[in-house]
């Protein structure tokens, strides 16, 4: 019997984060100030960030110790088990082995929580009292209530208002956790306040659920911003999915020829595959295929301009160099709403610019049909986002299939879809429809990018 | 750093389930067939259930092995890890040991799919190709329809009409993994048409589903029928939890002196606590306490008379020695439908007669009390059901710090509540109720049992 699941000891959980920056043939371009246009310096990020986390953002060092508090409530879910997914290898009739690391055990049925402990413990040590975030369907909301209960600070989630009235289940997730959620905009902040005067009945956007959350924080002396992706040091906090997946596919006595995976801000994946790209290049694995899926419906690094952008759609956070859609481009509503971003992480993008990871995008239609796939066979729901991941990895099997190639293919499955089902429904009920690549809206947003002098 | 998570090897998953009927100090009353009122037979029960299960219930062997295919789709998931509740500890400044063995992480979210799995493949190869069943939140039907998948028989559902219009997400994922799930009553059986004929409007019952599962199994050639609780071996399936246990808590050097866990039908306390009561039984352990808990609104061990009833409230399931309410009482709207039985699994009732497990019921604002408490100190949202043995857990070990004493806690965690958030609002709104014991109800609904000839 081969094994199905690789489960490391807790007391083997890795102990630090790993950091690529020392490790990147050409440094990251600067990021910017959206107010000044100069180059950001940690001074800047101080009234919304802890020291320790802007120190991560910048750090030179190759590995970060994972605080021993933090890594005690990584423990309470951690280490994530990595699976062999014999039947669907069976399914496909495939010589490929399919692996795939699954984050959907956490509490929060995702992969945030690496990142929302780690930000609410460093925030807890320089005294802060309480956390203030921005969310849009709830995932990101619902992690950093968590991560603040488990450190005993308050979180207050700005919660777009269209998805605060059509997803309650996020909200009371995030109220179980102790967290105050408002609908977006609020009465809670000048800005809120004065979106409300002028139209009682705004919807809310993310940006301004952004705007609101950060002007929380500037305005008080005890609180400070969290944020969940596309960040430096958010991608650092997530490769404890990678190291823990280094000695698990050890133990399976595999190496991944494909790593596969989708991306919105780009957290999660490059959270699995940074660990693994060190040796692409340090040379000992030159072949190593990493591939990042994102929505036809908002394709930043396959359609993209690599250019400077705001990293949030209400222009308040910094400017970062990326492959960007522009940062007013709304995208269609696809299901997906965590790929929903116009941007992409800066490590993500320098990477695909240098030719390191690939890039594909995908239909939704294709992507749900994968994720039945592997309900019927793995049993496990996957959520909108991961089955991107799923459609990609099938390909590639079904491929090897034909090819008569036994490669090994990693899925950096990053959650359950337990609350988006109402997605699989459209889906089995033949009502869901794909978008095409919005090409006009595109052209259009891309007009309103910051100039920065230097770019 | 003492541990938080003990995790066996799937190499070390228990290979029988353990049957108790052999070591019971006397054996279980006899089982009454609901139209002939005479002792029910093997085959009586072939019509719908497989012969492997049917000698499962009667079986004198005191370990039965699980069939390696069984095994194979266990091991998706299992072994399920065992908990120690740190935090939840630490929070209520007790000297007791709290741990819980969690079956939330199964693709279902429960224990469920411990018998749906068994049964599923029992049938399949018996050449069954199709199984039926009720369900009424959606719980049971869901883990069948994953059974099924598993090994690619048909699966039909008929889901209560209240429930399938109220309740959608239960729905697609009984479709998402193949199943079909229709509102009951339904045009599709003989009993279904009559009550549609005489109300089109009937909100539908668990007794109509039921039967109508049992018609549509008793008149398809290949079909059976599949039973979520209660029977034997049931009950026997779910030893495979306990079985477990009792390997990691080995590992964590401890003995439970108390195992709580909720009882509806009772397979998943049983499940946890039957491969313990051995050690109850020998003489090994006289002192262990088995605590069973139900609801005030429901509380069939405490409050209802030890005698014989039918085992579903259609009265066309066999008759069950049992503590019972009366298969015609309706509890009152709790939200852990899970435990909204009138009666209760035959094997727990024969032990809490025997004196060998206790039972108590709890108000389900209390229950919710100690979920959200669990929630903001573990992270994970419990079900309404096992939110109940929370409830008792922490009592005992709050009694453990006023008494100085350092007891050891078990607790039989069933899954998680991502599909009863609605649940937790209403208790963080100050919306929740109480339901009284409703006496008078009760006293009618015990007016209708069977007259079986011997008891």
């Amino acid at each position: 019997m081969e094994r199905t699941k690789f489960i490391l000891d807790e007391k083997a959980m890795p102990t630090k984060w790993y950091n690529v920056l020392p490790d990147l043939p050409e440094p990251l371009p600067p990021v910017y100030h959206p107010v000044t246009l100069k180059p950001v310096t940690p001074d800047d990020m101080k009234p919304i960030f802890p020291m320790a986390v802007i120190m991560q953002e910048f750090s030179p060092e190759r590995y970060i110790e994972i605080p021993e508090e933090v890594q005690a409530v990584y423990r309470t879910w951690r280490p994530t088990v990595l699976h062999r997914a014999h039947r669907l290898e069976k399914a496909l009739d495939t010589p490929a082995k399919i692996f795939f690391k699954y984050e959907g055990t956490s509490q929060a049925g995702s992969h945030k929580p690496n990142t929302a402990v780690a930000q609410a413990y460093y925030n807890k040590q320089e005294g802060i009292k309480r956390l203030t975030t921005e969310t849009g369907a709830g995932q990101w909301g619902s992690a950093l209530a968590m991560g603040c209960a488990f450190f005993g600070i308050e979180c207050k989630v700005y919660m777009v208002k269209v998805s605060y009235n059509q997803k309650p289940y996020r909200r009371i997730l995030m109220e179980t956790w102790g967290a105050k959620c408002v609908a977006s905009p609020s009465e809670d902040t000048k800005i809120g306040r004065a979106i409300l005067a002028d139209n009682p009945n705004s919807p809310g956007s993310l940006g301004i659920a952004i705007s609101e959350a950060i002007e929380d924080a500037a305005t008080h002396d005890d609180t400070h911003y969290s944020i969940g992706s596309v960040l430096n040091h958010v991608l650092l906090h997530q490769t404890i999915i990678g190291e823990e997946t280094r000695k698990q596919m050890e133990m399976a006595d595999a190496y991944p020829d494909i790593i596969v995976g989708c991306v919105g801000g780009g957290s999660n994946f490059a959270g699995q595959f940074l660990p693994w790209i060190r040796d692409k290049l340090s040379g000992k694995k030159p072949n190593m295929r990493i591939i990042c899926v994102e929505p036809q419906a908002c394709p930043s690094l396959t359609k993209g301009p690599y250019t400077y952008d705001y990293g949030d759609t209400a222009g308040m956070a910094p400017i970062l160099k990326m492959y960007t859609l522009g940062h007013t481009f709304v995208p269609p509503p696809v299901h997906a709403g965590g790929l929903r971003y116009h941007g992409m992480a800066p490590i993500i993008c320098h990477l695909y610019r240098l030719g390191l990871v690939e890039a594909r995008a995908e239909h939704q239609k294709a992507v749900f049909e994968a994720g039945v796939q592997f309900a019927r066979t793995e049993g496990i729901i996957t959520g909108p986002e991961p089955c991107h991941d799923l459609r990609v990895a099938i390909d590639e099997a079904i491929k090897c299939r034909e090819a008569g190639e036994a490669k090994t293919i990693l899925i950096a499955h990053s959650g359950h879809g337990h609350f988006d089902l109402a997605a699989y429904d459209e889906y089995l009920s033949g009502r869901m429809k794909d978008y095409a690549y919005p090409a006009e809206k595109v052209k259009e947003a891309l007009k309103h990018l910051p100039k920065v002098p230097s770019a």
